[in-house]
């Protein structure tokens, strides 16, 4: 069986997100997998290096699949750029190490927030960011930033509530910057919980807005979902990066 | 009568153009001039710097009103803002001279085109470029454009076969750039004939593909549109600035 890695990105606006689900037809795993298995004539399934959320989008989703199919990657490149919808987009196609998996190996990821926080129109960008005009404290958020890196039990910001797995995770590294009219978060780290990097950006912009302060952000630690910030818009959302 | 200035940018994706069609509801112009009139509650009709094509798009379109309402400059603002659909945006709205109208005033418009020009995917990008992954050869193009410079008569260059106005315009600028991916076609001149900057780009695509000398450009002055080369896609067309 060959092994092979596909990078990927997509404009995630009319998807259910990337996991297949039974009976459902627009998630990006889904859409892969069926022309993936039309492309090679067998069944294809595929792993990603992890799923995003409904209307979230990425720039470097990882994914990889086993096949027989004796078909060139560069002739599986150019069927899939031919037969995907415009939405997705692939990179390459490479063959990789057998053990190779998108998922288990993966060791570090980047996620970006954008957010449109200006009344001016965001005509060209409306898909890619979520919109708030209301001001926002930078230095504030940046100093509730600086309290999330490290390893700590993100349980406060899981979505999950039935998580019964480790809820801890290291974050290597925020940003937030004012990028024109936008405020844009970045986000590395190992791995990141259902959910967790939208209410890690609620939270930080009731901190913004001067509605939690910043020192209250150590308190979250290992607390209950209810005690961490609103989540915030998928549209914004774009997962940009994975290391292996 | 007071008379007010709209600096407008939209996403010409889903519509027929910047002009009111009769019995077309999605033209831009129509957009605006119904949104307005209920706004301020009187029959509004406005003019623009100039139309531009159906799938087109502009980030600097300049029009202007009269009206008799006296709703502040700022409330009429946040009111399109409110009422107009996501695809259109308003930067602002400010009262000008009696006399100033946005077409007849409009000294000098800035055109990009932007061309998509691999294989690779374009997701985030696919709805305000043109694609074409032929290869080019810049320096050839920016050889013929140079002949474009200067005042000249685009007969040629004009899709309008019963235009009985002068087809002499001004150009003052062409830039062809490698983005990334892309090459970026920056056109500068007065004015704009219809169809021209797409009939620039396609002619100038063919000098790059090695289908037209760069040197036959100036025979092209004065000819028949069939002389110079096709039409390229709306999509990758926005018309960036219009000075006064």
């Amino acid at each position: 069986m060959r092994n092979l890695r596909l990078d990927i990105c997509y404009d995630g606006t009319r998807y259910r997100g990337w996991q297949r689900l039974a009976g459902v037809d627009n998630t990006i795993q889904g859409k892969l997998e069926q022309t993936l298995s039309r492309i090679l004539g067998e069944e294809i399934e595929i792993s990603g290096s992890g799923r995003t959320d409904a209307g979230a989008h990425a720039q470097g989703q990882v994914a990889n699949f086993h096949c027989e199919s004796s078909m060139t990657c560069g002739e599986i490149l150019s069927q899939l750029r031919r037969y995907l919808p415009e939405d997705i987009g692939i990179y390459s196609c490479r063959e990789v190490q057998p053990r190779f998996h998108a998922r288990l190996n993966a060791v570090r990821k980047t996620y970006v927030y954008r957010l449109w926080n200006s009344p001016g129109p965001c005509v060209f960008e409306r898909r890619f960011v979520a919109v708030d005009p209301r001001k926002l404290d930078l230095e504030k958020m940046r100093k509730a930033a600086a309290f999330l890196v490290g390893e700590h039990d993100f349980s406060a910001f899981c979505a999950n509530k039935k998580m019964k797995k480790s809820t801890v995770r290291r974050i290597d590294r925020i940003e937030i910057r004012q990028v024109g009219q936008e405020v844009r978060f970045v986000f590395v780290g190992n791995g990141f919980l259902y959910n967790m990097v939208r209410i890690l950006v609620g939270t930080l912009l009731e901190v913004g807005r001067g509605e939690r302060e910043a020192e209250s952000v150590p308190g979250l630690f290992g607390a209950k979902r209810e005690e961490a910030g609103a989540l915030v818009p998928a549209s914004g959302l774009c997962l940009m990066e994975v290391e292996y």
